[in-house]
């Protein structure tokens, strides 16, 4: 019965797309659902992968995620302990199934994982070079990482490292305006612009 | 053994994120990756929805809305014999299980489909006013509308209509540019913005 | 020797572009340095021209017209009575010489002006047809109008009042983000994006 | 009398804004007419500045400079001889009075020219450093560099010279997209994002 209901209820989920304020989060630091769609679209979820979501924030793409692989593990690494109370608010309230949280700090808690599939990394902590390092050893040939980068630091050191590194980079400018439902005018509200960058691993 | 290979091939594609390149289309006129991504997420489709594309163009959208949706049904609607073969031709490319095409025009055509929970507008031919109003009629209660429109006209037009009829609606503009991978520089190359209005039936 | 200093000082004053701290003004309602520079180059000032700056805020566009305009007259229509101190206040601080403040609602106070060859219209206090119906009477044959909007009502609406009066009408979209200097990390910030509406009379 | 004829011509021509259309030009390659506006307020000209435009183009940069400096001296630095040709040809279509043309591949033939207040660099022909090099021994203290970078790579060198050579360093992301007139629908076209980058010597 319990299961019934359960499965009713997954029924009665999106599988993609859920609304910023849904999440537990600093508003203003949110991946905004636009962004996180295409954040996921990039990353090429098959139904059981392993993904890496590094500096998980809210856990808002760990989630989503989950939802699309019905037989996949995420990892959901932060290390800020703020954010990782949002994350575990988060996956109980979405009823998420396959995503650990990770307490750490990367690269360094990265080791005790399984090789990943994919890679997300929506924040370093400073340790991009690092971190990229180790995920360059344990990538899965045919594997894919993407960084959202909000900093034109973090776009140009992130794209030096993985061509050098022999990837296939390609980054999208992501540029956002969102009117507000339920006021007398439509008035554009612009987000801060996101690149997201892609590298493949022949 | 079939079964077994099928299930297999299931699993190694995406859920989520298919290449432009990879669909048969005109290419100028394909709905982006990236905007795709955008209006998948505004749709909010559940595992066993009623999706009306209209307009399907190349069927991009109702192919990856049938792999977000393991029991759905999704009709695309396209009254373009040169479109329909497009269609046809990645229905089967990409192995879409529950997509009907349905050749015509639209509202007319609208009539024989079961009741949507979701419609989709990607082009209406001239007849956005007379579609909306059948959808109107009979999309269900909680139902979403969402339309991409890439002129003034189209998004002024549906923004009044959905308005006038008590609908909730949000507007998202999408300006994406993209480089291009495996090219000394990278460039980015921008896509004619997007106008993803989304309209909720209370 | 005034006059010398006068032509002195004048010398080191940029003909164009002037920061956005730099005036007096509501920080958040100020037209961008990006979006006034768009606004100047569409509005093609000749340098004897009388220009109408209807909604004109902190009187940054009538500020920037002035330099532009050797001879030019420059009407800056403002209802609002803390705008009208701001403007006042930046005049002097930008030694503006040709520019007129005009306290009143457009489009009553309009009549007692000299026909315009160029309107601006920044702002419109809800009476946008009504004044787009006086400047339509008043303009000079080969006139121009610009409007910005950042609503969709507004940029929907002059769009069809001034197609309907056989205006020649051309829409850009404007997405600016802008780092800030000074910082260790180059983060891109988004203004909201403004429609920027020119409407060419034959 | 040419005096005459000549100072009411010159009344007639636009201080600011010239249509994409009316230079001569390989069409895609232009700046366009929102994003010319946007650097030329980055340059912050004054009236009698002497301007080095580098990779002029089809100089389109260089004729609205001079238009804007009544004693100011620009040279349109280019070396692509199909390019000077469009250059001489535009000098003499919008009747520019301090031009020159300088023919010869930059930084080698900066040495002869005047020092500069301001320098813009529309492209750098794969030697942006050894350029920038120079720029920086040459232009005077308060000066200003303004680049436009079409690429990660330029965005990235430029902003790293410029960094740490001392510059106060800002970005703006333009993206425009803009409809065309006399059409019967306003669908917005996407130009590619330009980044204007701006650095201040103190």
């Amino acid at each position: 019965l319990v299961k019934q209901y359960e499965a009713l209820a997954e029924a009665s989920r999106p599988v993609l797309g859920i609304a910023d304020e849904a999440f537990s989060a600093i508003k203003k630091q949110i991946t905004r659902e636009e962004v996180r769609a295409v954040t996921l679209a990039k990353l090429r979820l098959c139904q059981d992968m392993v993904l890496w979501d590094i500096g998980a924030g809210s856990g808002s793409v760990s989630i989503e995620a989950d939802r699309l692989m019905p037989d996949g593990r995420v990892y959901a690494i932060e290390q800020n302990e703020q954010y990782q109370r949002f994350i575990r608010e988060n996956l109980r309230k979405f009823h998420s199934r396959h995503v650990t949280v990770v307490e750490g700090e990367a690269p360094g808690c990265l080791e005790r994982l399984p090789d990943p599939d994919r890679v997300f990394i929506g924040g370093s902590g400073g340790s991009l070079w690092a971190i990229l390092s180790v995920v360059d050893q344990r990538l899965a040939a045919g594997g894919r990482i993407v960084v959202n980068a909000i900093t034109l630091d973090t776009l140009a050191a992130a794209s030096e490292f993985l061509e050098n590194a022999g990837y296939r980079v390609e980054v999208t400018s992501v540029n956002i305006a969102r009117t507000r439902p339920a006021t007398d005018y439509k008035m554009f509200e612009a987000f801060n612009p996101v690149f997201v960058l892609v590298a493949d691993k022949e």
